[in-house]
């Protein structure tokens, strides 16, 4: 059993300090094997341009903002899992670290950037890839990636029991959808999203919160409300991820035809 | 424009030519270009053994089930797309016809077969394909293909603007999911579902009604009830389907990162 789930909160643009303050404040009393936070936790989200994002933007291996993240999971011994703007080099991405008392674990670079994304980040340069968390094994997605069903299919074929999903949406799609992902993938799903505004001398962003966490069968387990800040920590059994039976003859994912998917991965 | 629908109806197990009367008839005064009717919407559902399945089906070169739906589309100058127990030689296939003024002009057969389905067809053999009605780029799957979204994205891949779906649904999963699968894919879906249920000796299946017409954005266009008859036609515009822009930055086909998908079609 694991205790997962996330935390839902209103980051402030480019306040690094004090969105990680908020952050190691709600979760100092938490419980939890592993935790999702949103998209860019740290940053917000709605930068002005490439500069301004790589500004904000951390190399994870020299920031004191995941040396406290670190040190919060030695502290709890739980997992965190949060979207990051990533600076390697020249590039910059929008990622998701998974963070534990060792360090940081493994990184996933978003694959498909979402509207002016494409403007402030480069796009994601690695495979999907699934690590393992106590007994589960942990796939990453962030925000957009919900839209193209091959993420989360990839991910499964690759043995993730759970998709943890930091994000930052702007519509309403997404929620209802992921019911759909986690049927017809049959995995526990963990959507963490960020509520309140990114408010900008060029404009303002409205982030629609309802995180929620979703079992194998599509069943929504819970959905936060849209506009207020919420710990939301549950138990469940990752071993039901591993039972794809949805009819005693239909496996649904040893029931795939793949000789007949070629199509997908031309590129 | 193109006028597009379904009948749904409630064939008798094995009474061939009283379900070929009833679509006859129900069909003799609509006027459409494409008219989509249920999974094996003249042999009924429930076979007790391949054998029994190979019995009642037909091969459409030899059948004047067909003959007659030909025969109507002439007459009335529309398109078919119908379910069908399809004989070749020593196989029998769970399959979808879409059928013209000119004859039977492409066939589909199952690819993912459903719980005892597996004892009585052959898994199909031939690659999702699309074909053009009119103005339109129309592909076809079979009830539980529904589940695996590698077949509607498939479809799509290649250019389908409408997805028709035959089917016999017994379970409440599809409809919603239905309209996660057109937004994914910026498509059109007809999912033609039969209702009733086929009382054999061998037990009893109810289905679930509730055809429906989606459109790209994911909008529901139209829903019958669960337990009665019902012709639905309605005005599309496919070229809808060929604007995959969810947002002015991003088309969520040409979006696609397929160098990072190839999981997806490994055998």
């Amino acid at each position: 059993m694991l205790r997962i789930g996330y935390y839902q909160f209103r980051p402030q643009f480019g306040q690094i300090q004090e969105n990680l303050k908020q952050v190691l404040n709600a979760l100092k009393d938490v419980s939890a094997d592993l935790i999702v936070l949103p998209e860019l936790a740290f940053t917000g989200y709605y930068f002005k341009d490439r500069e301004e994002t790589r500004t904000l933007a951390e190399d994870p291996q020299d920031s004191s903002t995941i040396e406290s993240l670190v040190a919060l999971c030695r502290d709890k011994d739980f997992y965190l899992i949060t979207g990051f703007a990533e600076k390697q080099q020249d590039k910059v991405f929008n990622s998701s670290l998974l963070i534990g008392p060792e360090g940081v674990i493994h990184t996933y670079r978003k694959l498909h950037l979402f509207s002016e994304e494409k403007n402030w980040f480069d796009p994601g340069d690695i495979p999907l890839q699934v690590w393992e968390v106590r007994e589960a094994n942990v796939g990453m997605m962030v925000c957009f990636d919900w839209i193209f069903p091959e993420v989360t299919r990839t991910l499964t074929v690759e043995g993730a029991d759970i998709i943890c999903h930091p994000s930052n949406l702007v519509l309403d799609y997404c929620q209802q959808t992921m019911l759909s992902r986690c049927l017809e993938n049959g995995v526990f799903a963990v959507t963490a999203n960020r509520y309140g505004a990114d408010k900008r001398p060029h404009g303002e962003l409205r982030f629609t919160g309802k995180s929620q966490i979703v079992a194998p069968k599509g069943e929504l387990l819970h959905r936060s409300k849209s506009q207020k800040q919420e710990v939301f920590i549950t138990e469940i059994d990752p071993i039901l991820a591993r039972d794809k039976h949805i009819t005693p003859l239909n496996q649904i994912i040893s029931d795939r035809r793949p000789e007949f998917y070629a199509p997908l991965s031309q590129v």
